[in-house]
């Protein structure tokens, strides 16, 4: 059996305190992605520091996927069309990154698998993270055949 | 002074209980439009029961907006305009309708002034809400020149 993929919800900016509410949904829905993928959530300082994480260890590099408010609109659907032709690719890690306030830079774009839009409304940092999050779980549930998606 | 408009956020479906963490962080979005308008947030058994609740009292018909993915996704800031248009053009209520799993009756959708996208992913119910939640206090800043919206 292949090791599962590991899916990782990036942010640039301070971490969220772990009581903070979007954290604490933030975690739940990630925690019942468990029997899918593995999960991380790491908060990064800047879009640098996220970047040269990338390249450990050497040789593994992620699938990057930049959260863009200019970026492709999927249905939830094809979102998890798109998530499992990944893992059928044997991708060993997905990296979803929320960036700066200030938005990606040209060359960050330019180094992404995958610019993402959650769609055309400007949300708070930890909301954006917290719909990406459930996004994911229902992404799980429809690649599964688990009855979340369609009983909601 | 002209009075507070009221911005109602409805969704049918059971009420959510007080110590739900997404019940609170809407809460805590809808308290803090209080200097910009009244808000209430109540739960209806069905899509009629909403509707009947619109008629009273006579003669204050709101304007009412239904959640449909087929509806007009906006901008942070395009959603912003059309609320305070509501509110210059003395709309005393303004009504958010989020529907049951099954969607929205031909006829339902036939009354509203709008149908509003959140965008094209399916969201938990629950998620939904906190997010026009955040959008509606986000529409509230962006209209008083609060710094919230260019400050995320």
């Amino acid at each position: 059996m292949l090791p599962l993929m590991i899916l990782t919800l990036a942010h640039i900016g301070p971490r969220f305190p772990a009581a903070d509410a979007f954290e604490q949904l933030t975690h739940l829905y990630l925690n019942r992605l468990g029997a899918f993928a593995r999960t991380e959530a790491p908060a990064f300082r800047t879009g640098r520091a996220l970047f040269d994480s990338l390249d450990r260890p050497p040789g593994r590099v992620p699938v990057l996927v930049l959260l863009d408010s200019r970026g492709k609109q999927f249905s939830s659907e094809a979102f998890a069309t798109w998530l499992g032709r990944q893992r059928d690719d044997g991708a060993p890690r997905v990296v979803f990154a929320i960036g700066p306030a200030s938005g990606w830079a040209e060359q960050d774009r330019a180094r992404a698998q995958l610019l993402l839009s959650l769609g055309s409304l400007t949300m708070a940092h930890a909301l954006a993270r917290l719909v990406l999050a459930e996004q994911l779980y229902r992404a799980s549930t429809i690649l599964t055949g688990h009855p979340y998606h369609t009983g909601h």
